[in-house]
């Protein structure tokens, strides 16, 4: 089913799987049983009306969880929009496989898997001031690498990137789609100061108008101003989808992968939630446009899957409470219908 | 320790510990050696110091945790504010001591123990619109139930309640520490309709009317207008300050707990964090005055320490990412103060 051309994507989100209302509704009616009022536990239930709904099954199950992350180099790092030196990309690779990063400890809190797979570091994207970023043969290669990191048996993924001056990308990815200055797109990233992020705009803006004539296409956004990482993310995005696995999004740079799927098709993150706000001004306008309302909001702006694998375990309490939790008639307890014990 | 008089309750809070400065400044400087930009991890590098700064150790540890539910019943119940019957407290009760609550769920999911304290449901307190909810006696024998409740050997504490009729209970205590009309401070409770609203606030009204000369004094708005299960949260609160163990604040009727202590010492609650942001609209308002800006925000409305128990793993995460992630130097990774790969 992997793509091997932007013709075969577009194809691909044509034939995006619908969420299984049965299910979802199994989920609700089971609620609506529970020893509690009606909706008390607030977004609980609606996720676990999600679960069933993209597995397809109720009750569904987290048995096999995933974080998912995706590493790249960008061309465009060397115009000075980082605060970190881009050799900090293929150093910190190294620590999520000795296991020293925030995403392993967060990913085995939360009972998940950890798969990281570095795309090409050695061979950084072409800086998008200059170029494409990416020929559409690297783009797709990147895309499908990240189609195929998705088990086909997998419950749940969360994720994530890595990859040194990507929010850059990611805001002129937002720029690009959604329209608006690149200052409105930019922030501090890992702690730009306030020239720096007046400078890492500039940036941005000279990209857009390199490349402006050719953002109508949200495909040829990604691969002019995107990156390998977050063009495996909506591969990875996509083929969740195709194999009916919910997905939970960390933060600004995963989101303009998500969009780009989006853009393509209004509804293609309908089994996707944003597993939080990240501190990055901007993905508070992005996840408005992506209509996504957040799981957490911490303040947290490291990437790597960390906010997604923080929201597993909310993800995994509301179904302890769906699947462990007594109902009104087992344990005989009235309900607010009642005007007399039961 | 326990305080067996009003005066008692004064003077232990004149005593109540202050943070060790030295442990979270310890936590501190460990977060900012481990591989992320600096305060990248936003509130769980917060939570990580507010540990250690409570328990007084660095590292903190999250060994012995405890979910502690508190329940009484009320006799403004019989004024018909709650959309269920009295008899739920009991019921619910016995849920709990069955396993089939959703704070059994949480609390095991979290890895915490669960305690439930059930305060004379037999004898529910006075109707406030009548007379004083209780006697000294009787709200200082609930006092030192909570305070008693807390172990001195324990890491955290997710505190909550059950109780019908108890959000009017809050709000009238709400209203009565922080003025302000008691509709402003009433809302749907359990599922209560605008009628239901309107007219739980007239009673809470009425109630306010009745004390209104006595309410100068914080413990007198808790006897006259609180109920054991709050008061025996506000003796929790109190002795976990005492032995140094954090506390995570569920919704709106423990935050009115909270309240009473912060009106006799505004530094009362500088150990506790709210969990959550309760679905009941007032809490916001609550936290607002309570100064403290919630974990979680997911449209919960339960109590039974479910919001408190469902941020036990945000903290606990929190604490293993401090505990695990490697530090720049260990890991070989450069920082962003570096020019060159390190």
């Amino acid at each position: 089913m992997t793509p091997t051309s932007f013709a075969a994507i577009r194809d691909l989100i044509a034939r995006m799987p619908a969420v299984d209302e049965a299910a979802r509704s199994r989920a609700a009616e089971r609620e609506d049983q529970l020893t509690k009022p009606p909706d008390a536990l607030g977004r609980l239930e609606a996720l676990t009306g999600w679960l069933a709904g993209w597995q397809g099954r109720h009750p569904p199950r987290l048995e096999r969880v995933l974080s998912l992350v995706f590493a790249g180099n960008h061309g465009v790092a060397a115009r000075g929009v980082s605060a970190f030196p881009a050799e900090v990309t293929v150093q910190m690779v190294a620590n999520f496989e000795a296991g020293g990063a925030a995403i392993n400890q967060l990913s085995a809190f939360a009972g998940a898997e950890l798969a990281v797979h570095a795309l090409e570091l050695a061979r950084p994207t072409a800086d998008f001031t200059q170029a494409p970023a990416m020929a559409e043969e690297e783009c797709l290669a990147a895309f499908r690498t990240g189609f195929e990191a998705v088990p086909v048996d997998c419950d749940l993924i969360a994720l994530g990137e890595m990859g040194i001056a990507n929010t850059t990308v990611a805001a002129a990815i937002a720029a690009g789609l959604f329209g608006g200055r690149a200052l409105d797109w930019t922030g501090p990233g890992t702690g730009l100061d306030a020239d720096g992020i007046a400078h890492k705009a500039a940036v941005i803006e000279a990209g857009l108008a390199r490349h402006g004539d050719a953002l109508g296409d949200p495909l040829e956004v990604l691969r002019r101003l995107g990156g390998r990482e977050i063009a495996a993310l909506a591969g990875a995005i996509l083929a969740a989808r195709m194999h009916r696995v919910p997905v939970l999004l960390d933060g600004y740079v995963v989101g303009a992968a998500a969009a780009v799927l989006q853009a393509l098709d209004d509804s293609a993150l309908a089994h996707c939630q944003a597993a939080h706000r990240s501190a990055e001004p901007a993905h508070r306008a992005m996840l408005e446009r992506l209509r996504l309302a957040p799981l957490l909001d911490l303040g947290m702006r490291l990437g790597e899957a960390s906010g997604a694998a923080l929201a597993i375990p909310i993800v995994r309490a509301a179904l302890a409470a769906h699947l462990g939790m007594a109902t009104f008639a087992e344990a005989g307890v009235a309900t607010a219908d009642d005007g007399e014990p039961s």
